[in-house]
């Protein structure tokens, strides 16, 4: 999988992507990035990247030349792959979106400054506009390595374990079941004698229970669109009965 | 406002300290962030921080002693401000809880691995629980830089401008209308005429009602909580009515 990122602030994403993870893939051969700094695309003399608004108004706006010049040298024109500006304005990133993502073998993030991209840049430029959540940030940059994070992760052989990515939270459409490590006893908090049982089918019993619970506790949306098993929707129903009988915390 | 931020990778936060925003709100004193590496209170000889779960299945989960150490050593017990996981069990971050937070003078963040924090921690040490989005990372770094961001963003005199921050996507409750700068053509490509015409007064009306007409199309979900007055009911009524037709691209 290779990732290029265009953005005006390419110490911004560097040091991430020597992060465990991320370090691993691109030492297996993954994972490659490549980060372009858009300034470097500029053709006049002072390098000016952001011009105030027409029409007025705060905040300075990303102009069109640096970006189309920039994307289209390193990607051809039109551009070789997707191109995606981390934008509020994007559909909402989520995990169901990274897989469909992953499945591509090359991708280019535009990093927004959020104060704005010129419109053209959306209108004839990019292919795809994502969002990471419903808040305001200064850039796309942490938007950026977000998408990079969480796509790597699902790419074969990128975890250690096999099993790691599909067990985690939303990737079977549930919150994760509780963790306890050593030791079994701390402050007098006890690990759940179920986990000390050595019986796994208990344990997994008791963890997918955990998981339901939890979920219908504290985000009840996402069952709507979990993969459920009739074992499963039978416990939903008898915890829904009385859930905070089976969930104290 | 202080953040104290607790970590097993200060290196993935302090690199975006520095960044433009977050580099003046420090300069200007109205932002301290202080990075606390787990790591360096754990108490055996060998600093394990962390280690697979009791039951079994992958991953390894973080052990409950080095983080308690770490936030009661900086912030005392029970710790003296608000205590944040970073987590995607925890409430939805959005532009509003960003709002909430912003009035609070201190914050700690926890950044979990995403493999799993002990739940000891969850249930007896952290005040909130954080996701920022329904995806999954490897660690709690990026969504706690994330809230840093958001957060500091909405500070009064972090903004140069003081419109600013009231003016982004999702302050108001819409999306942003497009942006435009120089060149007023581009590849044949114009600018609208309207934000050429000096006419403050249509500028504001064309503006609103393309953040009025983007946020019906793209996120009617939004609309729903956005702060509405009567004109812009009447202008959302005429655009149901026919959408595609105002906004061709």
């Amino acid at each position: 999988m290779r990732f290029d990122v265009f953005t005006l602030f390419p110490n911004l994403i560097h040091p991430y992507l020597s992060e465990s993870i991320l370090q691993r893939a691109r030492e297996r051969g993954l994972l490659e990035v490549f980060v372009h700094d858009i300034r470097a695309y500029t053709t006049d003399k002072h390098h000016i990247t952001d011009e105030p608004p027409y029409g007025g108004g705060g905040g300075m706006v990303m102009k069109c030349e640096p970006i189309f010049n920039a994307i289209e040298s390193v990607l051809g024109a039109p551009p070789s792959c997707p191109v995606i500006l981390l934008t509020p304005q994007g559909r909402t990133f989520t995990q169901q979106v990274a897989q469909e993502l992953a499945r591509e073998p090359h991708l280019a993030l535009l990093c927004g400054r959020y104060e704005g991209v010129d419109e053209r840049v959306r209108e004839h430029l990019v292919s795809d506009q994502i969002s990471v959540g419903d808040y305001v940030l200064t850039g796309g940059e942490l938007p950026a390595l977000i998408l990079i994070d969480a796509i790597t992760r699902l790419l074969p052989g990128a975890l250690g374990d096999p099993d790691g990515a599909t067990d985690d939270s939303y990737a079977s459409g549930l919150l994760e079941y509780p963790h306890y490590t050593r030791p079994a006893e701390f402050r007098g908090w006890k690990v759940p004698e179920v986990l000390l049982s050595g019986n796994h089918a208990q344990i997994a019993r008791w963890r997918r229970e955990q998981a339901l619970l939890r979920t219908l506790l504290k985000r009840p949306d996402l069952l709507q669109r979990a993969d459920l098993s009739e074992q499963d929707k039978k416990i939903l129903k008898k915890l829904s009965e009385n859930p905070e009988e089976n969930f104290p915390s």
